[in-house]
């Protein structure tokens, strides 16, 4: 039996976007469970970054949730920049501003999640 | 400047804990991010199985978003079991019932979140 709303599938099956916003250089996104799939709490988004790039300082009134796969980053929060490799955990509060820069030789991947607003 | 709420951490400095319930086998747990890190929408939870283990067949009224790090395994959703290994996504609705099992010689990591009630 099928079942609607389960759903199991490796990423490279979903489309990966390139991030075309202003400041951002070499990004790329799949969305990996989104509204489109019954998830109405939050999102999964897969990130990656190409060697030298980066997204824009910005910031919004919702968090991230990150998770890094693989690659060498710096993460910037407000005034700070944090070295982050495979394993990182890394929470970003809400109106924070806050980029991502790949600082390696290889692509930057990381899960960043947001929630969906209530 | 160290800012409230901004975290970046290996997520081996986060402590694992057993799962005791009844019906999980081999299965660690690590609170990666939670209402302790002011994350109020959702939290990411890190779990290993061991070769052998698994979690118990139950359902709940919240939802989970996997991503599979390592290993091989299976998820079961209502009555279908499905192969999983490293890059498997996995959305499971709320109040269906679920397990995953390891079925391979190496621990299998995945990340699950789940919402926080409003």
């Amino acid at each position: 039996m099928s079942l609607v709303g389960f759903k199991a599938v490796h990423f490279s099956g979903i489309d990966a976007q390139d991030v075309e916003a202003p400041g951002f250089k070499g990004v790329e996104v799949r969305w990996l469970i989104t509204k489109d799939d019954d998830a109405t709490n939050f999102a999964m988004r897969l990130f990656k970054i190409k060697p030298g790039g980066r997204s824009a300082q910005h910031s919004h009134s919702w968090e991230h949730e990150v998770y890094v796969l693989e690659g060498q980053g710096l993460v910037f929060c407000e005034d700070d920049e944090t070295r982050i490799e495979p394993g990182y955990v890394v929470f970003i509060p809400p109106d924070v501003p806050h980029y991502f820069r790949n600082v390696g030789d290889e692509p930057l991947r990381f899960l960043c999640l947001i929630p969906y607003k209530k």
